[in-house]
């Protein structure tokens, strides 16, 4: 069989699969998720035994640290793989939910009804634990998906999926609601983004390169979780304590995160009372600064920014900070160089607070909070399959509802159009 | 200037237009709307000069009698567009509605927002109409427009476009809200799907293959409205002068619409009490029949079904007949050859009824009633810029609301991250 079918045979299973899962009801899903989170943990041995394979292989291949280490499963990773599952099982059952109901003139009944989105295709990089968490989300939601994960672990993605596989088979559900493409080659992964009558949409997680490359290949829908280049801006009307506190948690407390501060900006009008303390504290914490000539005067050992810095996502203990004139220009400059994902003001000021936040334009816009907030569950959402940067379909954080589409459902009594 | 930098130059006008008109408020949009309907209604003669040089063009390229029907524009036709117009005024204004909103345990107030998409791009092919619809939908919903139409139409498009954008100059708002390519080139129109920095959406209007060659050529996101092959099942529980009435005005009272029958089926344990008469009925309207061997026992004159008549949208007084083997066989045969769009069941058995609606996955389903109810108008939404047939962002009628965006506004009083 040419490798071309057996892509097609893989999205055709799924789609098939995808039926039956949508008509499930929430008890048996819950069901197959406890069996998956069981599977899991039941496991343990043969799945660190698989990983290692994985690992000796990038050992061998030379993958960075870096790689390595978001690769590597052990107990406590696993452990948090069955816990992601188990507490998804508490999570209300999106499908079903009525969003609007109407009674016409004419009689006819109109409701909108939640309903899954069919097979969902998650393409994502070296981390195995997506694996668990992509497929539990889908489970839940009614989706079949299929994983399509980095080279470096398939070993791991394999042993995970195929066990997550078995439980949904053995809750009574299809098993090939939970599919691998386990053909790694980047022809596959073209041909699985040509399927556009078996794949409803495509969710690529990882580096913009990634992302990018999807896009343009993918003849189905793409929800991108592009770059979060985001923002501070503490205003000439901040608390200042306030100011230093929301700036550093936002770029120290988990930096290489999407949702953490990429770029300070400073008011020019208080910037010599703000800038030298709070840049002496986030060097205590081994932050890089790179700065504009202004911040460079205002502190010691500032390497001078360029043009990229503006536009960067760092992912590190790197900080670009600018010294801007008042609230328009530091609208102007999230608008031309930021990702459109989660920026913050901080202010006592009523209406620079209000144009801030109407003004901007990202997935989350806050007022004296940090930006490390844009989350699902600080949202109060629920566990998340990521945080979009798009503005169709869904934008922030997606979690379950975002994984659904909506019917009308319309009854009648023999009600014809005039 | 090259053609490339005059695609590129538009797009950054409607983008740096879009954040002006985000902002604005209810009143001012409505006023933009009046103005533009008022423009239309003063300016009749000229819209209708320019369209005979689009007709007369026509005549001499040779384009169909069915297209030059179209793209005519009489004292009818602009006024509707003026009415078009005027009825967006009274619908309410969907951006800033909130969503939803929760005060999360640290004290953080959490929203969800609507937010206008920020530059929509229509292409849409000869109908002049579109053009003055989609305007008055992205104005009133916050929304930059690119129009592209096809080129029988462009004199037609560019004399209404450009009185649209002054009038919404006279408003007061940026006039490069509402832009036209004028370029009707493949080369321009491939141009412009590259273009995701500056266009938020693509909305095609049109045939099959315009939205199969939009779809592949954008890197953009696409919201498509593909074809209307729409199924009635009439079941051996229906009330058989219910089924025929319903039947009959889902292909006979607008045969040119997405939302027509095109495929009848009929339960075979009544097909011989309900067929004779049904076809008799439709042939009586002049409908082609086109019918499985079984159907073509039960009437006169009927063409035998061909493989391609199942996937057929004719938008045409023709029809596809099939007599299936009860409730399965109808909805495995609407998953097959159907396009998701719109399906009715005549019947009065309960179960019957549940499962045609819980398993058939279109944008609407129906249960004793025509498939031609679904419409924006008709579900009590308001003005459509289409019909969705894709699950991602918008899913059936799309109106205001399905032409915007949401953003999370997070209000704090210091809350950091722990």
């Amino acid at each position: 069989m040419t490798q071309e079918s057996l892509v097609l045979q893989l999205a055709q299973s799924a789609k098939t699969a995808s039926r039956v899962l949508a008509l499930a009801n929430t008890k048996l899903k819950d069901k197959a998720l406890a069996l998956m989170a069981q599977a899991l943990r039941d496991n343990q041995a043969a799945i660190i035994r698989e990983n290692e394979i994985d690992l000796e292989r990038g050992k061998a291949t030379g993958l960075s640290l870096a790689l390595s280490d978001r690769l590597k499963l052990d107990g406590k990773r696993i452990q948090s793989m069955v816990q992601g599952l188990e507490e998804l099982i508490k999570l209300p059952d999106p499908v079903g939910e009525v969003l609007g109901s109407i009674r016409r003139p004419n009689g006819l009944e109109v409701s909108r009804v939640r309903v899954p989105l069919g097979v969902v295709g998650i393409i994502y990089e070296a981390r195995p634990n997506v694996t668990a968490d992509a497929a539990g989300l889908c489970l839940k939601s009614g989706n079949a998906v299929i994983l399509r994960g980095g080279s470096e672990a398939i070993n791991s993605n394999r042993v995970i999926a195929n066990l997550l596989a078995r439980a949904v088979a053995q809750a009574g559900l299809p098993g090939d609601c939970v599919k691998i493409l386990d053909d790694t080659s980047h022809e596959a992964i073209y041909e699985l983004l040509k399927l556009e009558d078996y794949i409803d949409v495509i969710i690529p997680r990882g580096g913009e390169k990634l992302i990018r490359s999807v896009t343009e290949h993918s003849r189905i829908p793409v929800i991108k979780h592009y770059k979060g280049v985001c923002h501070v801006y503490v205003d000439n009307f901040a608390d200042l304590d306030m100011a230093q506190k929301i700036a550093y948690n936002a770029k120290v407390q988990r930096p290489g995160v999407c949702n953490a501060m990429e770029t300070l900006l400073v008011d020019v009008a208080i910037a010599g009372q703000f800038l030298p303390k709070m840049l002496e504290q986030l060097q205590q914490a081994k932050v890089e600064i790179r700065g504009c000539p202004r911040t460079q005067k205002l502190g010691q050992n500032i390497q001078p920014a360029t043009e990229d810095d503006w536009y960067a996502e760092y992912l590190d203990l790197i900080l670009a900070v600018k010294v801007v004139d008042g609230l328009d220009a530091a609208i102007e400059h999230i608008a031309k160089y930021g990702s459109q994902h989660s920026e913050a003001i901080v202010t006592n000021n009523y209406r620079h607070a209000r144009r801030f936040q109407q003004e901007v334009d990202s997935s989350a816009v806050f007022v004296n909070a940090s930006t490390r907030f844009n989350d699902g569950g600080e949202f109060g959402l629920g566990a998340e399959i990521g945080i979009s940067t798009q503005k169709l379909h869904a934008r922030g954080p997606m979690g379950l509802a975002e994984l659904t589409s909506t019917k009308f459902v319309v009854w009648g009594d023999g009600q014809v159009r005039e």
